[in-house]
């Protein structure tokens, strides 16, 4: 006999897809659920639905927006002229949370991996050049995770800015703020000596 | 200016009234069905509302079914005249995940909480009391979690089950299977010690 009823089972294995969300948590939070309201279970349907359908990638940037072009292409306050590339919108998310950066970004949407047949055409690269030509763009920064496929991905976008003539920077790599360096892997110690900066 | 367009903001909220969804899981799961396709999050919404609106409790015991009886209750396979008590309905599959029970249920639906104006009116303990006489039952087996209120409930129900006539037991609490014992609480290797068995 199953253990749960098929639609539980249903809304647990659909659940357990989302990210972070294993077949235990998938479990716990398809009963409460199921044990709380039909109107809570309403409002949430809904809020997914809704979010959905309302949410679309700026046409500019690429940035997660209702208003096409987003507030962050449209406002003035923005600096002109620079642009911070990442891989997805929630590294936007994350950069915006520091309130350091005052330009302009631009959402790659993933990162080449050739051996998954993610090339340049896949990603928004083509439309990078175009804005790093028509916006009197002066700097790129890249913000990409310091993997093997960002490291590689950043060096391309490096050589496909190269005829813009702008300047093209990436993140400092190093030891987290607040950081342990007896905790700090090797290569991440050794990028850190490597560039060490004059105090 | 907000970080998020506001329906993903609303989603996000919402989901992180989820139990064991923070903010920040809470986050990624929404950017995560904004980032796929409409049909799967209208499949996840619709599973959401379909699972709430078919599942019900069992008006025997409880336990969460779309058929009622659930096929717990109307099973003639199951043991007759044993009923095991527990909390929520996640109690009860944790222990069909046993396959080590044959009898029959009954979910209380919470524990007693003098506190939080939680009394015998507000579980369902009228319904154990009077199934444990109309069932013919023999053995009623309380499966409440081993903490203060668990067993102030386990107490109670088996002083309110006594004018049944019906044998009333409690799970063992000792070291877990494969435990360590020294990684066990005093409180757990007190109780282990107290209630040895012969071998």
């Amino acid at each position: 006999m199953p253990l749960f009823p098929p639609s539980l089972e249903r809304l647990v294995l659909i659940l357990a897809r989302l990210p972070g969300i294993g077949k235990k948590s998938a479990t716990r939070i398809a009963l409460k659920l199921v044990g709380s309201s039909e109107a809570d279970c309403r409002e949430l349907a809904r809020a997914i639905v809704e979010a959905s359908e309302k949410t679309v990638a700026c046409s500019t940037c690429g940035a997660l927006t209702e208003d096409d072009p987003c507030p962050i292409c449209t406002d003035p306050r923005r600096e002109e002229g620079v642009i911070c590339v990442v891989e997805r919108p929630s590294d936007l998310i994350a950069l915006e949370r520091t309130s350091r950066f005052r330009g302009r970004y631009h959402v790659l949407g993933g990162l080449l991996s050739p051996l998954d047949g993610v090339g340049p055409e896949d990603l928004s690269i083509p439309r990078l050049a175009e804005r790093a030509k028509e916006e009197a763009v002066s700097e790129v920064i890249l913000a990409l995770n310091p993997t093997a496929e960002g490291e590689a991905t950043s060096l391309y976008l490096a050589r496909a800015l190269e005829p813009c003539g702008v300047r093209v920077t990436k993140l400092a790599s190093g030891i987290p703020v607040g950081g342990d360096l007896d905790l700090a892997d090797e290569l991440t110690l050794g990028t850190a000596l490597e560039e060490r900066r004059e105090l």
